[in-house]
């Protein structure tokens, strides 16, 4: 059994998002502020959808934290979604007299088709409520929690975005060498630095250039990939093992 | 990965329970009334506390279900503690200006002490309130979702009370041989005799014993023991394996 | 993913048995003489059957120790059947031109015929050459590498029989309250004791009577039942959880 | 607990490599001849390295087959290494007198350095002898087994190399649409295609200039990385799943 574990719960417009995150020491500070902070940067950046105005996401914390510390329980956590009223019939928990319109077209690239013969749904709505990004909305909720925890042992997450579509930023978090108090300090001011970029990304003339390519790929009704960096600040030595093949590292972060 | 998992979270006067039950097939059958019904047939039983007079436990699907069946993603239930109001001060999330008066005297034979070292509480409140019985009421209710599943293939549960403190039913389930139809019926029938019995005994006399038992035993401040024995109708041969130590049924049995 | 884990595999009359043992740590002193010491004792026992005279096992070290002290890596436990030469051909790997005779007669008790339906054998070797006392063997090599590490810090066990058939040693492990140094080495004597009594008694007047209640029951051609209790000496505080069902350390106990 | 397990366990200059594979269905046929086969594919290949002559693979089955079927028990694997009797010594599992030299130099790129700082190592040979390519012949052995149980089910698999260094072949599979019974055998043929060139590509003018690039790096003591793809054919619709973000096909493959 993993020490920490998790699952989240909910579909993109039911009553909301549910998680339960198992194995966190007692004694950590945590608040719903802490929560809102992640959940805020998570809905910044250009191009997002409408959605993203609806929804001022505040995680309240149902169990599992006492006069703000973590008691060493389950910490449960609830994301309403705050466009449920309008949704009440068509996504209702009973069976209703009259059954909705159902969406029967589906998406390329998406888990439409496959979820709709994996479980014989003969409306497409059945898998695209779970299969959206509204669900990261937990993750990102839960992540919080635990960053809060390698926070206490200082370890910090750095990251931004190197490319959008073919606009590419050279600049990498590898050129770093040794991670000394000075340079540690200068990748957390790189971090915000990111943040106040509606792209994330720390070059301001590439960042007007990935924005055009996001606006460009919009109005054709088509959107664009990219790639970002992530580093982890503070990280002890020897995490993961050469010593059997499922405790390397890299596979467990292709798996995250 | 097993194939159905599930995390529980609350505190006994917390806001309420949380369970995510997530791996259930999409397509089954199931409504609050399900869980209704196994949550209050957890709430009979002589000699309960004042606890369950005040909890009318009714679980709501946050999520998992859409009109009347499931959707194949997980099951998020809540069950509201009903005394939270008298409690919201005392059990707050936020950090309150005034601590609360604390509890220091550990109670033998619970995780009181035990919890209290693990985590370094020192307030014994922050270990009881997930040490408690009512963390069981999430697990019923998602049980209730088991059973439901289970059912689709021929599969129920029949149980009855063997023994409270010294008074013993000689009768036995393990007296039937080869289960068919006609024995089933009868088993499901006895099954519904336990229902209603205020200690499930299936004999009138002995379940007068055992209430005197347990009133007896309350008088004096004490609590008694017992022994039950379930019994699982129309499962497949070969459940379990003893291919491996781990596969083994008994073993997973005891664990749960 | 557990700290720790292992698989075994082997016949009662195959080549032999292996085990392979992951996430041991570094540097602990390790040896075959030290698995040949808890095998040694696992042979001992009035009544076991003739195989025990048969077997002297020895489990080779096959990977994961160099130079006396593991490597981090897994270790690989290598015990070989010594009656394999009078088996091979019953027992051969790839086919043979002439089937062996089968065995068609499950016995009452042995996994015998649920494995042959689960599996769909219609030789019954096939079930019980793994469903078998002799694949405990391995365990037994695996777990002395278990107490190896254990003993690291100072965590010992000591075990006795309290009962065969219906003869009880009314003397229990749980009549000693907190364990000081000098308790420690009582138990540890105690233990000693027991390794020295053929049917692992405390008591010299009773071991004579459980002996020749196995006596009697071997003359009936049948076997007896017993109880033993086991303790573990110098384990931190905290081990298990209340905080979710499955981190309960009873439940965990029960599994194994 | 997944359905099926292995561990591996071995040192590159040990006694060999042992393997665990377990929930393997009865009523399989496997052979070490099945094996062989896929160990030789393994030993292939332009640029290999001495080794790969000194040792000309062959798993031996030591348990979980009979008469050339699987029993559903755990199957063990033994992979001897031939160069074994010049290591005695040097890879002792029993302390030696004298103590052998140390390999003290790190590799760029290597466990070495990280193992040596996790597990404390002072010869850095204990981290090489388990993080080596080595290891990859049992998981290919145990793969065997695994591909035998899928061609049951009409699954098979087949690669090919595009890139070598900077030489890249433009054929992709993903140009095959719908796979109908001549597609299927058109792969098929390609697959042995592969295995016939010395660097599995498909096209014999761009095999040329692969090897050329491999030449050309081991001549400067270089060596070159390169790009494969892999397709399944046969699989049935909806592995994986949308519901829960850790069954997500993509992320098993990633981890895998």
């Amino acid at each position: 059994m993993n020490r920490i574990r998790f699952l989240t719960a909910g579909e993109s417009h039911g009553q909301g998002l549910v998680g339960v995150l198992e194995g966190v020491p007692a004694g950590l500070t945590l608040s719903e502020a802490d929560l809102l902070q992640e959940l805020q940067r998570r809905q910044k950046g250009h191009g997002r959808g409408g959605r993203m105005k609806i929804e001022r996401d505040q995680a309240r914390i149902l169990s599992g934290v006492r006069f703000g510390k973590t008691l060493g329980g389950p910490i449960a956590l609830w994301l309403e979604n705050k466009d449920w009223e309008n949704w009440q019939t068509r996504m209702a928990v009973e069976d209703v007299p009259e059954k909705q319109k159902r969406v029967t077209v589906p998406r390329p690239g998406h888990a439409d088709y496959a979820g709709a013969v994996k479980f014989g749904h003969d409306d497409l709505r059945n898998v695209l409520e779970r299969a959206s990004a509204r669900e990261t909305a937990m993750r990102v909720a839960l992540g919080a929690v635990a960053k809060k925890l390698l926070a206490e042992f200082g370890i910090g997450v750095v990251s931004h975005v190197v490319q959008i579509h073919s606009v590419r930023n050279p600049f990498t978090l590898t050129a770093y060498g040794k991670i000394d108090v000075q340079i540690k300090a200068e990748l957390t001011a790189l971090n915000a630095r990111a943040d106040a970029s509606p792209v994330r990304c720390l070059d301001p003339e590439l960042e007007k250039e990935m924005v055009a390519a996001i606006d460009a790929a919009r109005e054709k009704g088509d959107t664009v990939g990219g790639v970002f960096e992530v580093a982890a600040l503070g990280l002890p030595v020897g995490l993961g093992s050469y010593t059997h093949w499922d405790r390397k590292l890299d596979a467990r972060i292709a798996y995250a």
